[in-house]
Formats: C-alpha cells, structure tokens, sequence
C-alpha cells in the first residue's frame, strides 16, 4: 500500500509465465499489434505510434527526450516535486539547455504560470509530469496542450504514476508525447514502459533517423550526428514496430506479455470505471487518515487519487511504524524525498491494490501501529470514516449516479480478482 | 530451434509469476544481493559490480559503453558480425572515436591482429563480440587480457549469445566489463542484461560519478559533464545495488525473478555441466545436418556451441522452408544478416532447447520439409548421424570420461524439467 510499486494483478503474472515466441513469429507480431492497439485506449488517442519500450519507466522518459532533443534544444521544466528534477536531469544529460521553474513542493503551476515560462524561454519542448508521487499532486494539463500549439511547443508528459488512476486524455489534452509505467494504477510489474507520440513528435524524431551499421539497408538512413542513444533510439524503434519489423532489439517477451495483460484487463473495465474505482478507494483513504487524527500533506484539491501523502505525527518515529506494519502485518507503505523524507508517510491505493478490503485493512492495522507507537489515534476512527465515506458513495449511486453502478461492477471485478 | 530468444526453462517462467515486493523490502534487496551472488558464479568472477541492468542484452551494452566512454575517447572494434556493428554504433553513439578492424563473415581474429590493433589505434577500450549469433562465430578472448593489461586497454566482451553454452572466464581471461542477457543459453526471456564490472572498470566509471537532481544528499557528487544516460548511468546502479540503496530507478522485479532463476538453475546444473550440454547437443545437430547433406557455414573450428548455420540449398526458398517448419511443425529457425541474408539458416541448440528430443525431432522434420521443398536430402540422414554422434558419447563416457557422467546427468535434468 505504498506509492508503487505494489501488488500486481494476479492475471497480468499469469500472463508473464506463458511460454516465449520467436521474435518475428506471427503471432508475436500480432501480439505487438494488439498491444498498440490496446494502449490507444489506455492513452486515449489515436497515435499510430503506440509502443512498450524496454525498461523502466524512466527508461521511456530518456527514449522520450534524448530522441526529440538535439543538443542545444531549450527544454522547460516545471518542477514540483522529485520527478521533475529526473525530466530535468534527463534533460540536461540528452544535451539540452533545461529552463526550469519550481513550485513549492505540495502545489502544482497554473496554466497562467506554464504560459508565463514559455514565453519567457521559448522552449522547443515543455516536458512535465502529471502525477508526481513524491508530493502526490497531479499537475492538471488539459489547457496546456492548446498553450503548447500557440507557441510552436512541443508537449511531453511522464504519466507513470497517474495513469488509470486518474482521468487523462493524450489527444484531447494536446499532447505531443507521453510516457508511462506498469508499476503503479496499471497493476503490473516496473520494467516496461508504454509511450504513445504525436504525428507532430513522430515528424520530429523520423527527421533524425539513422539506421545503424549491421542492418541497414541501401537506401536507409544513415546521419553524421544520430540520436546519441541507440537503445531509445525511437525513429528505429517505431520501425521495429512497424510493418518494416527492423530487427532493433530483441523484444522482452514476457514484458510484453505483462503490458498486454495490463491494458486488457483495463479496457475490460473500462478506463472511466477504473479512474472512478481508484477515486473511490482513494477518497475512502484519504477520509480515514483524517478519522484517524492524521493531517494530510499539500493541496487536496489537486492530490492523485492513488497516494496520499499524510504528516508524521511529532514524537513518532516514521521508519519504526513504517517498520512495523511491514514486519507484524505485510502491510507496506513509503516515506518521501527531498524536502519531505521523513516529514510525510505516503499510502497508496492504486491498480490491483484500490479495493475496499485493503483500505479498511490497512487503516485497521495502522490504527493499532499509531497506538503502540504513542501516537494520539481515534479508536476505529479511521476504518469508520472510511465506512461513512463509503456508505456516502453507496447513497449516491442508489440515488441514481451512473458512476456508482460502475463502481459496484467494479467491486464484483475485485471480488473475482482475489478469488480467481 | 532458432539463434535465440528460444523457449524459456518452465521453471523461469514459473518463477515470474510470483507476487511483486515493495523495492525496500528488506525480502526484494535479498534478492537483489542473492542474484549479484549466483551472477559472479555465472561469469566466474570475484566482482562486486555484478549485477543487472533493467532492459534487453543491448541495454547492457549501451550501459557498459556509455558509463565507461568519455566523448572522444578512442576505442577499438574488432568486427566479425552484425554485433560488433552494434558495439560500434553504441561507441559512436557515446562519442567515442572508434576505430573498426573486420574479419571476414565466418571467421575471427587472431590474437596477434588484435594486438597489431591495440599498437595502432591505442584505445581506451577494447571491445568485442564473444560469439556473433550472426556467424555463429566465437572470438577466443582467453589471450586478449594480458594484451589489454600489457597496454592500458580496458577490456569489454558481450557474451549474451555465448555464455552458459561456451566456456567463458571473466576474472581467469582478464576481463574488465562483460555484459549478457537471458534469451540464449541461459533459458530465460530478453529484458534483463547480466553484467559484472571489474575493480578497474568500476574505477574508471566511479570517477565519472554525478547523483541525480531530486535524490542527491548534501555531499554527493554532482559533475558538470556527467555520463551522458541517466538511465544507464552505471555509478548510479552500483549504488543502487550496494548498501547506500540509491533509489535510481524502480527495479524491474519480475524480471529480477526470472533473472535469478536462470542463474539458479545454472549453478545447480554446474557451468561446466551446462557447457557440456551444449557442446554435445550442438555436436549432435551439426552432425546431423551433415548428414542431412547440408553444407555448414563457416569456420567450425571457432563455432559456438549453441548455433550452426548452414547454406541454403540452390533452388530452394530459404523462407518458404522456414514458413513450412514453423507452420506445419511448430518449429522455428533462423536466417541472418547482412551479407548472409537469405543465404544460409541458423539453428540453435541452446538454454532449454538443448536437449536430444529438440534435436532429433527438429531433424527429422528438416528432413521432410527439405524433401518437399524439393532439396536433396538422405532419408534418415540427418537423425541417424545425430543418433551415431550420441552413442560415441555415450561410448566415451562408458570408457570413463567425467564429462559424459556429466552429461548423463543433465540429460536427466532434461527429463525433470520437461515432466515439471
């Protein structure tokens, strides 16, 4: 119950164990296609370039910038909180001249601030985060991409950790680029990495496209000054994709396998039910914290329904509870960075983990941690207020909310999920 | 029956689907240290930087290259197939100058020409392909240390086609940086590249050391030229990996787990075991396709165990045989690059496949395949000479060889595993 990674969905390690296929076998391929297919979805776009790369999600934000930026390029960075300085620093080492402005950590920029930056840098691209776990705030971004096209920008965004959880739409936010993971609302393990770009991006990095010596072709591409990686070299990667099947890299299979299985599972739930089923069991936790006598950290009003990050109460000591819960209950949740390491316990409530079962049980067990440890706590404060909360929900879906006849399909997913 | 990926072992597969740890928990970085530990067995090395990098075997080679490779540093590229264009590529990438001798497909270099190299070129870093899926080719390193010692040359070898199917000796050959990945001998899928560092590459890399913006403590070191990938920057994954537990990125765990099980399975088997194990089933399917009446690609004298290619037939379709083989009997094969495109096939006997059942039954549908295709084939040619190949093993071992007692083992282990 962390900020990720956290429980995979059972069906999505199932998947990973099926037996391997040859790389070019059709029914890899085909494989390969369906996954782009399904992450359009996901993503909610029509990007024809919709693919995993290999790696971490971090590693789709490097094959991100390093094959849209040409040293030199001026880069904006709004920053609040830790991932913003991993754009940066990613940024910088792709060769960029990185403009950054900050917020303090807890808040997000308004879209007056973004504008402001812009035309005072005029970057070639403003790269963002949505969700930052670090401080559990969501930038919102759905009027930066129209800010974006007035200024000839060209708009990333890293959606790791807010993917699924939260309501995001890739082509009607305007956005040029993004990056996501399988380790947090997308209930899979780290190590692979979704990414969609725009028509626009994908103009852009085919500009700088170099096939490299070993299978290149007469007539292919070769430049003096390629894109400086050649694992996230993404001009080859969209051909390995494609129907020119370039022999780039040997495709992780099993990842492959994982990131199908996290799109279907969602597409089957549909991505509104799965964002309204993370903001239930998200509110639920953020109401029992509260009923538990807990202050919660930064600007609610823009946190991620999927992690909450709460204060340590003073005289408690934050790594024992956190040591606790992990050893005498299997319960795990996180501590943050920077400025807020120690200051503020991070609880998450994302992908397979966003059911009512782990919410009440992990405030139960936090409840007793809380005591032991000396701090001052409502008994059955939290559980209850999560109850209240929930029985909120309840009356309004009986008083006719579509949202909560979504809901309660949803919880009947989980219930199949845990039984299996 | 390919040159890789091949089916993975069962129980790597099996062990990929176990349920994901939080990246701290105390139980995750026990694995994490146990996998450095069966990986030092693996590569036969006392390094401590022996671990993994979280993308296919070309990520492990981007990583090596580009942490190890300050822009304009020279370095030395012997070439004898479609991966040493690869190790060139990712040198240029990094900014290397590199300087590229080739050996003609189907051979390798002798340990004098890489040392008339070294004279010449006087390269940072030497770096070669260990076996060349493309050739088939093993280039022998075990005299290419003391050359690099003799000349300050930091010594890199890829071994992901070869290792666990051809002896291999990371401290023994002086080796300085190897890196590998799982979907050859080592019967696991792409997306996680072993790698093991020596003392003086670990050096050499420490000294380019700059932590991250957003998880640099007071005291850290921040560099103005940096290594030019985050994601792949190798100072930062050491301290990952050790004790300080720098949180670069979140650790792929699934493929941690299938990670340490094909180094389990490995080391239960015994290297040498294993080794053997390709060598007589690699024996087997040479002999076999000889018998076939196939002609055998390239210098065998310096062939891997674990592929063979072999000419294509005039008047036949390379990849209307290989269609048939994998459409009507399940079975896959290879062609190749470059300048062998379309002329020959490459079989593999590797990691889980290299078993006598593999072998003879992908003989015996060869046969019929090459028939119908209308190819000259000897009825029976091709599995009686792998049957004939066998009983002189065994005929060896009944005189007293060690090595046969081996094999007979891990033809058991075959067994174990086929019946799970």
């Amino acid at each position: 119950m962390g900020p990720g990674p956290i429980n995979a969905d059972p069906r999505v390690l199932r998947a990973m164990s099926a037996q391997l296929l040859g790389q070019y076998d059709p029914a890899m391929t085909a494989y390969m296609t369906e996954t782009m297919g399904l992450y359009r979805e996901v993503f909610r776009t029509a990007n024809e370039q919709t693919l995993l790369i290999d790696g971490t999600s971090r590693a789709g934000i490097e094959a991100a910038l390093v094959s849209m930026i040409e040293p030199g390029d001026r880069v904006l960075v709004p920053v609040f909180g830790r991932f913003g300085h991993l754009l940066r620093e990613i940024a910088e080492r792709s060769g960029a001249e990185v403009h950054v402005r900050e917020a303090e950590w807890g808040t997000v920029f308004t879209p007056e601030q973004i504008e402001q930056a812009v035309i005072e840098t005029e970057p070639k691209i403003l790269a963002v985060v949505h969700g930052d776990t670090s401080t559990t705030m969501a930038q919102p971004l759905d009027e930066l991409g129209a800010i974006c096209r007035e200024h000839g920008v060209i708009f990333y965004t890293d959606v790791t950790a807010s993917l699924a959880g939260n309501t995001f739409e890739t082509d009607a936010w305007g956005l040029d680029a993004v990056t996501a993971g399988l380790q947090k609302c997308l209930a899979g393990p780290s190590g692979s990495a979704p990414a969609t770009f725009s028509p626009r991006a994908v103009e852009l990095i085919n500009a700088r496209k170099s096939i490299e010596a070993g299978i290149r072709s007469d007539g292919d591409e070769v430049r003096a000054t390629p894109i400086r990686s050649n694992y996230f070299d993404l001009a080859m990667i969209f051909d390995y994709w494609g129907s020119k099947r370039l022999n780039h890299h040997t495709e992780a299979t099993s990842m492959l396998y994982g990131s199908r299985e996290c799109a279907r599972l969602l597409v089957d739930e549909g991505i509104d039910n799965a964002v309204e089923r993370h903001r239930m069991h998200g509110g639920a936790m953020l109401e029992g914290l509260r009923g538990l006598g807990l202050e919660i950290f930064g600007d609610v009003s823009h946190k991620m329904n999927n992690v909450t990050a709460v204060y340590i109460p003073d005289a408690v000591s934050g790594d024992a509870v956190r040591g606790e819960l992990l050893d005498d209950f299997g319960i795990e949740i996180g501590t943050s960075f920077g400025p807020l390491h120690g200051k503020v316990w991070r609880i998450g409530t994302m992908g397979y983990n966003a059911r009512k079962d782990t919410v009440l049980t992990t405030l139960a067990a936090f409840e007793q941690v809380l005591r032991r440890a000396g701090a001052s706590v409502t008994a059955g404060g939290g559980v209850g207020a999560a109850y209240d909360f929930y029985a909120d929900e309840a009356a309004g879906a009986n008083a006719g909310e579509a949202a909560g006849a979504d809901v309660r399909e949803a919880e009947l997913a989980d219930l199949e999920r845990a039984g299996l």
